[in-house]
Order: structure tokens, then sequence, then C-alpha cells
């Protein structure tokens, strides 16, 4: 996708570097971080350079595949073993950090151009289901719709495109006039700083919405459908995804509008029965208490927003049943949240 | 209520001078303001060092008292006129402004002193309305409640105990063990800055919760009542109050859980049929972009917390039809949020 006109991924290769768009900089520099080898890529990842599950799981291949080029003769498969361990400890939840490091490890085995071809093909096919999630998501688009949607599931957060993001970038390309309301996302602020930031580069046009406005909004009637992405998505149809995902979707369902979660089916967690089985990661207050940001003078302070000796609560996630779910928007087709139309997804039926 | 263990109102008078807790600069330093004259008043109230309907109200009289005070024997009436318009014209919205303005420039064409006594009558009776609203509430609370509220609608918005927090004081003071949740209150920050502050100084037990919590906080079964206050009440019940209301009680709605009005008889204008006749104030986006706290060296400073460039919508209110509101404490009682018994109450009935 577009950064000041020029075309970009969120994370890419050039012979043994590792390139990505350092996110921890966004949304007040744009700056590309090169990894040298694949401990500078478990940095990266740890530190949030890179964020966002698509995203993370193509870094995770690409450091796989550094690791392969950097194992020596003498003990070449130990060296591999040990890198994939610390891939692997980078961050806790991700789900494609595990599976995508899983096969460029197995490839290694082979030979390292195999390695990198598996790094490259897991970053191209996330790319490309973020592309197709567009194309299925673009058809619920109406020409002049206005669309909600929360946090940032666009292209920042996987290779490119997206997926709450990816339909809203094919309708903008097929021209359709629409008007995107991003929730700011309190307390880390992704909608406010990445999906707007997002959407300025691609010319589309959207105001961001304090998170609490989000029944005045939907209440005036001026909101069509409301789209997000997802963490994980139970084998019910249930949905974990940003805190305050919930909140909208009951809002959303009191107003008879579409609530939409779109993702990849790499997402859906067929092993998980149900939304109470996904565990809600409890971050600390200090995201809460303390906001980051610029003065006028392009200088980066953290300020404490709060009154000083309170404690915050900072649940990251919540889960949305599958009932409040309008549909899924996945790379093979938009189906119903619920066990039924997942099993068949997931089995080809 | 108390700061720093002493016992304080919002507002009030020594001799001719108006002495409030400057709310500007909450919750960062506590300082006392004294308005030496009747325009200083107005410039306290003009620049939000007292907000919040019945401080305002309070301010006000306290104002044209010391306009009364400065009037020339030569052109009084003209003098005491000229003042009255001038504090009536320093905010828009609140009602009280006006209603105490026009008690005390009434008695002020009998006597000075009368004039002071009114103003001390007004502050009196918003601080004995406040006390009573808290004895009506704090039947409702059980011990061990834990308490959902939103925005600050405490003792530092009127003269003292406040609406939503006075039942949770006198709770408090009677030994039952309550917990407040307190929303942050984005753009503002009232609950984050202003109720956590007050709970804090008053010893209660309390935690900020991000707004987008509040769905994720009631599925858990964790909230055993909401309380809010109101800036205006319909005479079918409606309630308008501070942005992220209206989305709460829907959820509250939706979980089964009590969801509570506080407010005086005062906010009830009988001349609003319904809440879709209040004028919902749209404020300037800064609220929503910026930021201001402070860093680690206690030093304050504003910052950009959203992507450069990106454009925010700002309402500052919502409205909450009727049939989401459980009850409406006021100084005169609980009572269902329906016309009737609206009217009723209204009419002594």
């Amino acid at each position: 996708m577009k950064v000041n006109g020029k075309n970009y991924r969120t994370v890419w290769m050039e012979g043994k570097e590792v390139c990505l768009i350092d996110q921890t900089l966004l949304p007040f520099e744009f700056s590309i971080y090169r990894s040298q080898n694949y401990k500078e890529t478990c940095h990266a990842i740890k530190t949030m350079m890179v964020r966002g599950a698509g995203a993370i799981g193509a870094a995770a291949g690409y450091a796989m595949a550094q690791a392969s080029m950097e194992a020596p003769e003498k003990n070449c498969s130990g060296f591999i073993s040990a890198a994939r361990y610390e891939i692997q400890h980078t961050r806790p939840t991700a789900q494609n950090l595990f599976y995508a490091t899983e096969r460029v490890y197995e490839a290694a085995f082979i030979s390292r151009t195999l390695a990198m071809e598996e790094a490259e093909n897991i970053a191209n096919e996330d790319a490309e289901a973020s592309r197709k999630i567009g194309q299925y998501g673009n058809t619920l688009i109406k020409d002049g719709f206005r669309i909600l949607t929360h946090c940032n599931a666009g292209w920042l957060a996987f290779v490119d495109y997206g997926t709450a993001l990816s339909p809203i970038y094919a309708a903008h390309k097929a021209k359709k006039k629409i008007q995107v309301y991003v929730d700011e996302t309190r307390p880390r602020g992704q909608g406010a700083r990445l999906t707007a930031w997002e959407l300025k580069n691609e010319g589309v046009r959207h105001k961001i919405v304090p998170d609490n406005a989000g029944a005045y909004l939907l209440s005036q009637c001026d909101v069509n459908m409301v789209i997000v992405g997802a963490d994980r998505i139970a084998a019910n149809g249930d949905v974990a995804n940003k805190i305050g995902t919930f909140e909208k979707a009951i809002i959303a369902k009191e107003f008879n509008i579409p609530f939409y979660v779109a993702a990849p089916t790499s997402t859906i967690d067929v092993n998980c029965s149900t939304g109470k089985k996904i565990p809600i990661e409890q971050r600390d207050m200090n995201e809460v208490l303390y906001q980051t940001g610029m003065d006028k003078k392009n200088k980066l302070h953290e300020i404490l927003v709060c009154s000083p000796g309170s404690k915050a609560i900072n649940p990251a996630f919540d889960v949305t049943p599958a009932k409040y779910i309008t549909g899924i928007i996945t790379e093979k087709g938009i189906i119903h949240a619920d066990e039924k139309s997942i099993f068949n997804l997931m089995n080809n039926k």
C-alpha cells in the first residue's frame, strides 16, 4: 500500500536483510528498519517495531530464513533449532508466528534456498489472503457508505492490504465514495494513530471518533456498517479482538447495523470450541495512565493523563459472541459466524 | 468534601472574595483561586476554573452578590443590570447559571445583605440537594457492590457531595465496602482526572477503566450498578449527559445491570418534551487530537496523540432515551424515568 505515494509492504527481504516499517515511530515518523540478522529481527518483533498477526508471522518466517543463512557448516541443525526457539519466544499470542516459524524451519533442513522461498511464500500468501478479503468484502459496500472500524486491522498489521481495511481499500479503488469513521481505540490509540495514517496515505476520506461517541454516531443513522479485524476466532464463531470491539458489536445490534469481522482462515482456531476459552491478556496499567505524543516542536513526550496515584485496569482484548456478528469475511468467502459454517469453510465443503 | 484530609466546598465566599478550587490545574495541582470582584469571577467561569452545573450556578450567584457590593451609590441599578448581563454570558448551557443570577439579582434590588444571603442560600441548597441524593442513592447500594460511573458528577461539579458520586460517598461513610470503576471519559478525561482524584481524596477504592472496556467489564458480572449524572433531563425522562453515557446505558441493559441517573430536580427541563429536542454541542476537534498531561519532571505538555492531518468528530454529549434508565435519583426521592413520574415529582404529587 502507499506511503507518500510510493508502494510498500509492512515487511520484506532484500538479500540477507529483513526490512520493516518501524511502527513504534508511526504516525509521527516513517522509517525503515533494516535487520542484519535473525537476532535483530527477533528484537524488532519483541519491541513491536512490527506488530499485527500477519506481519509478525511474515517477520518470523524471514527471521527463520536469516537464521538458515547464518548457520555455520558445523552444528548447522543445532543453530537452526536454537534460532527457532528464540523466534518463537519473542511474543506469546500470535498464532501466525508459530505457524510461519515451523514452516521455514522444516524447509531449512532441506536447503537455504528452500527456507528463503518458504519465507517468501508465507509473506505472499498473507498478502494474497488479505487482497481476497478485500474483494469479497467490497461486495458488501455500496457507493456512499459510511463505515465504522475499530483498532487497526489495516495493511500495517499484515504484509499488505490488511483485513478490516482491505474491503475499504478495494471499494475506494473501485471509485465508490465512502467515508470511514475510525475509533481512536484507547488505550493505545491504534485507530487514531495507525488506521488514520493508513487511510490518509491512501486518500480515503475518514474521521477519528472518540470511542465514547459510538452510540451517538450509530443512533444518528450515520453509519451503514461496522468492519473489524480479529485476533482469534473460535470454532463456534466467537471473536477475540481489540478491547472495545464487543461494545461496538452490542451497539451495532441495538441499531440494526451490520457488524462484520474480516480475517484470514489462519485466524480461526478450530481447537478452541468457544470464545470463553480464549484467554484475555491483561496488560500494564501504565498504557492507560500514560500517553505518548508529539508537542508543537515535533518532540515526543510521555505524559501522565490520569489522576496521580490511581490505578487502572487494562484488558487488551474482549470476546464478541457469535450472535452479534453479521458475517465473517475470509479469503475463501463470506460466511455466517456459526459452528457449521466454520466447519464447512475449514474443510472446504 | 476532603482534599488532603481537609474539608472543602468547590466554591465559597470570604468577605468580598469568591474562593474556588481551580479545576484547570487538577488533578496535578490543588490551588484556590481568590476572585476580588465579579469580573474576576466571570473570568473564572468562562475559563472553566469552575465547571459543572451546580458549581457554576453557585459561582454565578456569588458573582452577582459581589456586583451588588461593588455597585456605586449613583447608578446602582444600571451597574447591577450590566453585571447580570455579563455573568449570564459567561457560559451558554448550564441552566443553574441563569437561575442563580436571577435570584440574586432580584435580592440585590432590596439590599446588599439580602443579595449576599441569597447567594449563600443557593450554594447551601445545591449542597443540600446533593447530600439528599446521596442518602436516597445509598439505599440502592449493598455492601460489596462494584459500581461503574462515567465522567465527573462528583462534588467538584457541584458545591459539595456531587450527584452520581454522592450515593457512593454516603455508602462509603456507612462503612459499606464498595469499589468504583471510573470510566476515563475521553476526550477530556473527567473520569480519569477528576472522579479518580475525588475518590482518592475520600479514600474510596477505585480503578480507572478505559472507555472501551465497558462491555468486557459488565460481561464479567463484575459490576452491580451504573450511576451517572445528567446535564439536562427532558420531561419524558430522556437524559442528556457526557458523550459515552448512552453507550454504557445500552450495555447495562444488555447485561441486565441497573442504570441510574443522579441529578437534582433543577436539572429537569419540563419545557423540553423529549431528548430529541436537546441540542448536542459539537466541540473543537483539537480536544480529541491533543491531550494534556504531566511528564516525569512534573512539567505539563500538550501533545498530539493522533495521526497528523486527520480530523475528528467531538460531540460533547449524547442523549440516553428513558427506556434504558432504571431510575432517576433526585433530592426528593428516586423515580422512574417517565413522563408521569417526572410530572408528579415536579408538582409535588
